[in-house]
Order: C-alpha cells, then sequence, then structure tokens
C-alpha cells in the first residue's frame, strides 16, 4: 500500500492547508490492471477539528475490504473569521470537491474504478458530505482555471450519526449554526434530496445524546419521499462518535461495542449490491 | 424438542378455533434447570391468513438460537361477520394474551424464563403486536372467571416489515380498515407509543411496495420520542414479506436475500443486550 499525503489549494477561510491522505493499495500481480471501488473519508469534529479516530483506521478498515481509501482533512472552523461573520461552508465542500476531482484525475494511478467513488462523513463531516450530495450537482465550484470541468460526482455516500438538521440537537445554538452556514437552506439537509441524491447508507445509535437518532430518522424519510436506494441501520446503545466501535477506534469500553460494529459489514455489503 | 399444537379459546366471530403451535426444547443433563428465553411468532398474512412461511420456520431459527418458540395461528376476518358490520379486532388481541399467559402459566414445565418474553411479529402479525403492546397494559381481557388475573406482559417486541399506520399502504381502503377494527386508534398504532412500550427491533425493506417502510420509520420515530429502547433496520432491497429472507422460508431467488437476512443475528444480538 502507498501512503501519501497531499495538500490541497487552501481555500480563503482560516489558516489550514486541507489535506487528502492517500492509502492506495497495488495490485499484486494476479491483479494487473485492477480498478478498486473507492471511498473519501470525512472525519467528524464539530467543524472544528478532523478526528484521528474516525481517519485512518476506517480508511484501513476499508482498505481491508478492497477499497482505496483516502482520508480528507478539510477546512474547519475559524474563531477570528467567525467573529469577523464570514462562515465557514462552502469552504469544506470546495476541499471535497477538490478530492473528489484528484481522486478521478489520478484514477490511472491509484488503481481506482471512476465510477465506483463513494463518500463517507462522521458527524458534522456527514453533514458536509449531505451537503455535497446535494450542492455538488447544482454549484459551480471554483477550480483553478486550466481544468474547469471535472467530474465530482460520487456514486454513494455512508452518512454516520450524520448531523442533518440543526434543529434537532446539535449545533444547538444559532451563533454556531450561523457560524457553519449563512445559508439556511444547510441547515436542514433532508430538504435537499431529491431522486438524484446518491444512493445513502445511514445509520446512528439511538441513545445518542449529542447528535440525536432524529437526524437519521428525517433523512431517511426523504430518501424514502424521493425513492432513493437507501439502508439505515439504528442501534439501540452507544454513545456519539463511536467510529467502528472497535477497539482499533476506541480508548474505552465506551467506545466498543459488537453490534454496533456491525454497520461496517452492512456497509460494505450495501456498496457492493447494485441498487435496482 | 417437544412440539404440541394446543387449541386456544374461541373467540366469538368467524369459525376458526385459534391455536398455538409449542417447540419447547428439553434441557440436556447438563442444562438442567435452565430456562430458556421464549419467543410468540404471529405470522403475517393481512388479517387473512396465518402465513406457513412466517410461522414454524421462524420458531425453527429461534429455537436453533435457545429460544423456546411458539407460533399463533389467530383469530382472522371472516367475511360473513364482516359483511355484518363486526370487526375483527379485538379477538387476535385476546388470542395472543392467551398465548402468552399460556406460556407464562406453563413457564416450569416448558423451561421457560418468564421475565424474558418477546413477541415477533410479520406484516399484519406485527400490527397485531404494536396494538397488543399497547392495549395488553390498559385492557381487561375477558379471561375465564378463575384466572382473572393472569399476567400477560412481554418484555419485547420484534416488528418485520409491520403495518403501523392505516393511512401509508396497506390495507388501502376503509372498508378493509374497517373490518380489522372500527377502532380509529388501531389504524395508527405509533400514536399509541409510550415510554411503557416494551422494547422494540423493527425492521423493513425500502422497496416494499405493499406495506411501505414509512410504516417503520413513523413507528421507530414514536419510539424514540418516547425513549423507548429499539433497534430499527432498512435494507435497500427486497420485496414484501421475505420472512428470514432464506432458502428455509423462500420459494424462488425473489424471497432469497443474504443482506435482509441479518435481520435474525441482529435481532438475537439486540434480544440479548440489556437496555440501558
Amino acid at each position: 500500500m502507498h501512503i501519501e499525503t497531499i495538500e490541497l489549494e487552501r481555500q480563503p477561510y482560516g489558516t489550514k492547508t486541507p489535506t487528502l491522505t492517500v492509502y492506495a493499495q497495488d495490485n499484486i500481480p494476479v491483479q494487473a490492471g485492477r480498478k478498486r471501488p473507492a471511498v473519501v473519508i470525512c472525519p467528524g469534529g464539530g467543524y472544528q477539528r478532523c478526528s484521528e479516530r474516525e481517519g485512518e483506521p476506517v480508511a484501513l478498515a476499508f482498505a481491508a475490504r478492497g477499497y482505496q481509501a483516502f482520508v480528507l482533512d478539510y477546512t474547519v472552523l475559524d474563531h477570528a473569521q467567525a467573529a469577523r461573520g464570514k462562515a465557514l461552508l462552502p469552504y469544506p465542500l470546495y476541499d471535497l470537491a477538490h478530492a473528489i476531482a484528484l481522486v478521478r484525475e489520478r484514477a490511472d494511478a491509484w488503481s481506482v474504478d471512476e465510477d465506483r467513488i463513494a463518500i463517507a462523513g462522521f458527524s458534522a463531516g456527514a453533514h458536509l458530505c449531505a451537503a455535497y450530495s446535494a450542492l455538488s450537482r447544482r454549484l459551480t465550484f471554483p477550480f483553478d482555471a486550466d481544468c474547469p470541468l471535472r467530474d465530482i460526482s460520487v456514486s454513494a455516500q455512508i452518512l454516520c450519526y450524520p448531523v442533518i438538521d440543526f434543529s434537532c440537537g446539535w449545533p444547538g445554538d444559532d451563533v454556531i449554526a450561523g457560524a457553519i452556514s449563512d445559508d439556511k437552506e444547510l441547515w436542514a439537509v433532508q430538504d435537499l434530496v431529491d431522486k438524484d441524491t446518491p444512493r445513502t447508507f445511514i445509520w446512528h445509535t439511538a441513545e445518542d445524546g449529542f447528535v440525536p437518532v432524529r437526524n437519521t430518522l428525517r433523512y431517511a424519510e426523504a430518501l424514502d419521499a424521493a425513492d432513493v436506494d437507501f439502508d439505515c441501520h439504528v442501534f439501540h446503545r452507544g454513545r456519539h462518535g463511536l467510529s467502528l466501535a472497535t477497539d482499533q477506534t476506541g480508548g474505552d469500553d465506551e467506545h466498543i461495542d459488537p453490534h454496533v460494529a456491525r454497520w461496517l459489514d452492512l456497509a460494505i455489503e450495501w456498496l457492493e449490491e447494485d441498487p435496482r
């Protein structure tokens, strides 16, 4: 496996340089020419940071199942700019667009099947994915001038304990909500679901006290109403932010739950089944 | 295993004698005195019949996992009585109450743990279970006079592609709905969920064209709002009535789906985890 961290274009927001870390497997001789499905992972962290627990261990879990995996370290909230009234979004959306475009651009070098690029987000990172699924189809992204027409579409999204509707729990107040986005359309991304939304796998724990499960139920209803292919799994127990819910991503017993950990097998099974 | 079909009390409706078929395992010597959890299965069939595909094969699947299993052949729609304006419910609810009371009464003989009696219903049988979960706590059931105070409570319910809200799809018209129940409270059983509703495992397929998945999503929302312990699983593909979704319950490829078949493992894992 080839691991490499690539700097993406800086956004006119904050001080961080977004990066994409690549976990690309080389084909062994009997697999010569094989193209692999890809997954671009957006960790959570309340748009304040990108959590390591939802980065590399998740990439390795997908890699172990035959995926080329990519972890996006996207632009996050900057207090100085928030204080000046400048919102964070759409900048992380541009980071994700750059990441998808880059994966597609280097698909040959990285043995990626361009028709099977999924995104997977956790918590706020899942909000980013759901917003991207809606907006990437209708916004013009400010790419560099020499490559204006990149294909930034994705074939599927995996939303793990997602922030969907800002009225459901996190972020809790309009100040933080406004710092994230001054476009209120992004405060309730279930309303942006339509028949062209990428097929979706979504899961949550029922006792999540931080980002309540009704976020997921509202998105599932919208997917159903729009006739989008979807799997939805709610596990009864478990705090917010379980990631893989295994020892790989858990610091203590509260983060380890074999029942919740089934989501990964379910998600990969779903990814590999065609929708009807 | 001891298999026996027991006739239950006839209801003043229709011509069928309801029965309970018992699949009770004997303890092998090293298990002397072991009490096993029980599951009482209510097959579907649109309240017109009790489907064999959702009876014995399901009982055997639970038996293989250490459960004492019971299949209820409950009172169903009778066209002559429907024509005279007499509704089917509450009679199948009484059948289920009799079944639960009987399981508890013979708990010693059948090695049943009285504190772990679950009900599992499919389609219309799941409507029966959800209605029972609400009404068994507040209705007086017409038991025989010498035993007026039987304990008919259950500790958990498993709802498989349930009919929850009559406005969501099946039964489709008010004539059939009225023949099932003249109590409109039972036309939308999600409205009967409260904090005392037994913990619930609920699943559906997103492309169910007969009993749409929104039945399950509405019930899940109500469980969440009432803070009831629950697991909810929506699988993207699969027609209505998959039962175990294996060769055991499938006549053809349309009934066999390894992804959907995961529901049983998920349900048993959930049953065996205490709620918090």
